[in-house]
């Protein structure tokens, strides 16, 4: 195994002065760190360290904090040295205080937060507010100026610095991976996304894997392989490495600062190359490997245990330090060995050495615009999605793939903003049936191509890994940092993601209420390829569960559609490319589909969000006998099945079809600020009359949405219980009783003045369902009059007035 | 880069006659795997192929297929040769034509489904049955022999493989890693499985890592990346890789022979080092890399466009069989090509030749029991639970960590099933308070150590790895093979796997209805550092959602329990540890809580599962004036302070606790076989009473559980709204409305006799959430009333009478 050959370990880059300068902005930082986990007050320890003055609830991450520090110190020398445009993303984020410390050395905490001064009143109230009640979290979080990467989830800070570096050719993200991170699979996952950098048009991403040799408890894999091992890991994937290792700051800040140069050194080269030589082909990007002790600076020992260097320094080293003198005394020589007396004045600012050992402006790390990236966000210039319409002339037939027509728009979206816009999917664009995007753009693609490749070129912007993760976790940089993006998944993988959706919710989140946060664009997901025609591919391809776990979050950042056609998913992904600070979620299938709305139609139906379908529905002014709810394309049409059967067979029974688009419009204005009124929904859905609601998910998920509502005890709901294999689009509906006899007789045993009529359409309807079974175990197909069924409209319903 | 030294490739392994049997096997599996996919009719084509014989729907797989397949021959040949024990894992599992011709070629399929019998009629079935309605599911599935591992989601194989492994010294788990598959997150975090594994006490694994060269649309990574690269990150992985790449079938025949037998001897060796030597260095354990076309013998090209290597023949490749005269010739061609009348006897069954080339009873993969692990299981030895009570002097006093006294239980089972139980966790056993498993057995660990670390050993039992992927795939493998585990979890970060929980629960339920497959012990969740007391760590780690995810699957496979205390958690957790073909979901807390229930009331009370609390409650033989329903820890402590505040303030009224252990109780029987009974639900409930519930997690759950009920108007549910950060427990409690102040003014706002004779407690209560908010901003923890809370009996209370 050849290592890279080792510099030559007595170069010294930095100058006694600028070495002596260095290290006392990263004691001013480490001390600044500690004070925010310890002390609430008497900051520069002007009096004796007194219970009082320490917090009575010690919360914070130490162990990861000085390597962080560390590395931003270094990172500062070369922004200034090389006028670069950086950014810092930081794996182990949990070790907010770092950043915290380093902006308000840089000047940017004061700026964002004027009450935190940068002075000594200043310097209290930032110690006092790190993870205290009213202050700031313990984590990097939105509240952190400079970062889009909240520390408390492990995982994704490679993916989200790719993200951060697509389409931003000036930008170097720095990405701390921590060695625990680093165990995790999206972390595992990520590190290939270097296949999908093109050095030309691309900014570049320098991980800095920091082996800090242990996580909350365990020595870490990656601190504990062979170093053949190691080095054989990084370069497979796709790395060259360079390795610091050591604890003695004077030598390490030598060798992190010339290993360092030679990283970025390499970096400019890189972008030389691709951009003045037009080399294509994949460069070995550097990287850097960090080996310090966890904790480093902080005590050796306490209470006769090891603590620098080992697990227990991962969060609050020693926790008494208010109740327990010595522990006290070990807080005070701890904090007094970064000698604050020289690292900031009588007033409490740090010194002129320190307050000028960084970059100005928007250079600063902290300060970066992309950090915030809703000031840097340019509208999408967007297409007419009218242009894409779909002709209807008699609702509720036809074919179409709704997910194909979007395709055709969404390729005009990329072709209009080839430098802000990438779509996302994890293996399955065309299969989701978007390969028109592909007339647009290529797949972005940067290993190797054979001539039977179909569309990869390196500077693609459709985005296609096998990795819902890295997709997600791309897509969310890219977000962050002010561009726009689309994820189309398979419905049923989406959960591989759940976790990543809840904190970048959260984010979204808390970022509202954080006024110097800028709206960004929001998430899209495009899910489809759902639940009832995953029919082929079976069981594991079936769950419908996202939507439950999407509207546990906030309503204020979360919206989920469900267009039953083309013309309505249009006009919704209009709507959502637009839109800002959401995270939308649209369900449509992608298998051809009967068409039900024009599209003057359908842009009326999908602003209202829910509605009544005139031209399904045989109620006239009256009060029906039933409402047939419906939302998904599915349930949308085996509703509409059983409103035929039903009116064939009961002529003057008065059914109302309410057809909704944004589920959300079901719950009630309290709960949600996009609920209809109480006074609304009773209009639709009566007060007392039956709803009998086909849905295209759990169906428990109506009730929850509906629970309040006034005729809630009507609603019966029909969705996705579970039962699933492989067998036909069909009888997916039927082995979960939301097909069109399966609606039909829960219409009859509700309506009470059907009951007396009813017994033979009943047995009737039972007859069909064996019938059907018997059939597909024979053919292997549904039978052709249901394979093959269209509405046929009643005579004159479509004139029917409606409010 | 130093590759692995070539084997020299003149070296036949196989003789004339092995080369051709074992060919012919391998065209007899594809052969079958081909007729699998298209045909419903002329399995053998005895007469010209028609279209009524080709299927109407085409599903399945063919690309990875045959790869699989021919894994499947040699890997038969070593298992005869060498007479092994093997089992067969493979990630890419949509291959599952290939499995299912193997277990029907060696016989299992017809011992396993008697109506597919060896012959042309059971050939005619086996192939109109899969994909087909009321047939099999399209991918390998529980319906498989053989099978442990879903083939739908991909990113499992390994961990799963490595789950079967541990505790099985003599298994060696051949694992199929799909290169699509090796894209996702999980599956790249889990090749570090092998720093876990003991080769004196654990089975191997042997990946095979299968470079088939395209997804479903796009080349894969690690097929496309320099062969040096790819080398690197092998090695990197911890393996030495041997290489097999080629098309030409003799060859492939040869070299893979060759090259399995060269792993298999380094597998040997490894383990005779480490059984007879003693030697406990972590070995490279060999792997396999067989490169070959995706699609392999399958038709070149069709319709002038390539197939065999390409994409296309990921699936289907060409669907209009039926239809297209085309087509249909190429189909034929393709089959004949495999020459079946040298395969198969007149009667259909395979000849002599092919029959007789597999091993025999439990030794043939498809028949393995350790893929059926139900019938290897063995009872866990318990402890008798009651050993471990918490002395309860007075309900609702003291503090106790719930968890730890788990963790002394845990210990004992440990102790005393060293063979056949592990504890897995995201490096996060002892935060959890499980430490007292470390006085039993040690952290699974295999690389290098250091004196600081803490009960690390390769024979160690507690599985920690940063990976909640790697743990749960380990955890299913090990289940699903017959033994028994133990998961704790951050609450927040069980979403994480979501996913591979969703697929689990799906395997269970399918599982259930396959008379030969024998119920598996239970998977078993405990999460603590939940929701209420992540106050530190703040919002990102604050999601109680994971109940909200689980109660969506099958009630027959779930079941969720909140004991409030450490009494209830033992009977709970014993009652898990004996379940089987369950997932079980414990939520309970670390930090110290009080107590309410000594042992013999708490196996009362988990035993119903829901109760009333007589000792907490003022009500009497009549109705009561209000329900106080709780569920976990936390709010069960904030109701009982609440019933305090209200018995102070308004001595006559009326109260009754509830308090829910088993969260499914409150489902209706209808929708759930462990629901209450209406009758039962509404003796406790009341039908017309308001009912103020504090849940643990997200409030609408309770409404979705219950929205059939009688009362189900007057529940008004308090509970996570999706409000935190790093602030207090109790103004965690505040901020999401769920303390004790706003649960009393809830009360009094909903009892209509109080309404009058109120308004100075309400101000009262709004003063003191204001005094509280006052007080932890400027001390930082919580008032010491609130801190110090514990239980007062009211006088007589404990002896009132209850039904």
């Amino acid at each position: 195994m050849n290592h890279t050959p080792a510099l030559s370990d007595t170069d010294d880059v930095l100058t006694p002065r600028e070495l002596k300068r260095i290290h006392a902005w990263w004691r001013a930082a480490n001390y600044l760190s500690v004070g925010q986990i310890y002390l609430m007050d008497n900051p520069l320890l002007r009096e004796p360290l007194l219970p009082e003055h320490v917090k009575p609830r010690l919360l914070g991450h130490w162990g990861t904090t000085p390597g962080l520090n560390f590395i931003y110190a270094h990172l500062n020398r070369a922004i200034i040295k090389r006028d670069l445009e950086m950014m810092y993303v930081m794996g182990p984020g949990h070790g907010g205080p770092g950043p915290v410390a380093a902006g308000w050395l840089e000047g940017t905490y004061s700026e964002t937060y004027p009450n935190i001064s940068q002075d000594l009143e200043g310097m209290k109230r930032l110690f006092k507010q790190f993870s205290f009640p009213g202050g700031i979290p313990s984590h990097v979080a939105p509240e952190t100026p400079g970062s889009i990467h909240e520390g408390g989830e492990l995982g994704y800070s490679l993916s989200h610095a790719y993200g951060a570096a697509f389409d931003n050719p000036d930008l170097i993200v720095a990405a701390v991976v921590g060695d625990g991170e680093a165990e995790t699979g999206p972390l595992a996952a990520s590190w290939h996304s270097n296949k999908f950098m093109n050095p030309a048009r691309d900014g570049a991403v320098l991980p800095i894997l920091h082996l800090n040799g242990y996580k909350i408890a365990n020595p870490t894999i990656l601190a504990r392989m062979d170093r053949d091992e190691l080095d054989a890991l990084l370069r497979g994937y796709g790395h060259t490495p360079y390795y610091v290792e050591g604890k003695d700051p004077e030598q390490m800040h030598q060798d992190f600062a010339r290993t360092l140069d030679v990283c970025l050194d390499e970096i400019r080269e890189i972008r030389r190359r691709a951009r003045e030589d037009g080399q294509i082909e994949r460069p070995r990007w550097p990287m850097l490997v960090l080996r310090s002790p966890k904790g480093w600076t902080g005590p050796a020992e306490v209470d006769g245990k090891k603590v620098e260097g080992s697990w227990r320094s991962h969060q609050v080293p020693f926790s008494a330090a208010r109740e327990n003198e010595s522990h006290r005394q070990i807080l005070e020589t701890w904090l007094r060995s970064y000698r604050p007396e020289e690292l900031f004045d009588e007033a409490g600012v740090p010194v002129e050495d320190i307050r000028t050992l960084h970059p100005t402006g928007p250079r600063r790390m902290s300060a970066t615009p992309h950090a915030n990236g809703g000031v840097l966000l340019r509208d999408l210039r967007m297409p007419d999605f009218r242009d894409y319409a779909v002709q209807v002339n008699e609702p509720g037939t036809g074919a179409v793939e709704a997910t194909r027509v979007l395709g055709q728009m969404l390729r005009d979206v990329m072709a209009a903003n080839m430098d802000n816009f990438r779509v996302f999917a994890p293996d399955e664009n065309n299969s989701n049936r978007l390969a028109a995007v592909l007339e647009a753009t290529d797949r972005t693609w940067n290993a190797h191509t054979v001539p039977e490749d179909d569309h990869l070129a390196p500077d693609g912007r459709l985005m296609e890994i096998l990795s819902e993760h890295t997709c997600q976790g791309w897509l969310e940089g890219y977000l962050l940092t002010g561009r726009h993006g689309f994820f189309s998944c398979y419905e049923a993988f989406i959960h591989v993601v759940d976790s990543m959706f809840n904190q970048h919710a959260k984010w979204l989140d808390t970022s509202n209420g954080i006024p110097w946060r800028r709206p960004v664009a929001s998430l899209n997901y495009l899910l489809t390829s759902h639940v009832w025609r995953q029919d082929h591919n079976g069981f594991s391809h079936q769950d419908p569960g996202f939507i439950d776990h999407v509207i546990n979050k906030k309503s204020e950042v979360i919206r989920v559609y469900l267009p039953p056609d083309a013309n309505t998913l249009l006009s919704v992904a209009d709507h959502c490319l637009r839109s800002r600070q959401y995270v939308n979620v649209i369900v449509a299938g992608k298998q051809p589909q009967m068409q039900y709305l024009g599209m003057a139609d359908a842009i009326v139906h999908c602003t209202k969000g829910i509605g009544i379908w005139d031209w399904a529905s045989t109620d006239t002014d009256d009060e029906p006998d039933v409402v047939m709810g419906c939302a998904g394309d599915v349930p949308t049409m085996e509703t509409l099945a059983a409103v035929e059967i039903l009116r064939s067979r009961f002529p003057d029974l008065s059914i109302r079809v309410v057809n909704v688009v944004d589920l959300l419009r079901l719950q009630d204005e309290a709960n949600n600020p996009h609920g209809l009124a109480d006074r609304e929904f009773d209009a639709l859905f009566t007060t007392d009359k039956p709803v009998i609601f086909a849905y295209h998910g759990y169906p428990w998920l109506i009730h929850r949405l509906t629970y309040r509502r006034t005729n809630h005890t009507n609603f019966h709901v029909h969705g996705y219980k579970e039962e699933g294999t492989t067998t036909t689009p069909f009888d997916m509906c039927v082995l979960n009783q939301i097909d069109r006899f399966n609606l039909t007789i829960d219409v009859i045993d509700r309506v009470p003045r059907l009951k007396d009529i009813s017994a033979h359409v009943r047995e009737e309807l039972k007859n069909k369902l064996i019938e059907h079974r018997q059939y597909i175990r024979t053919y292997g197909e549904d039978m052709p009059d249901i394979r093959n069924w269209q509405w046929t409209a009643a005579p004159g319903a479509a004139d029917q007035p409606h409010a």
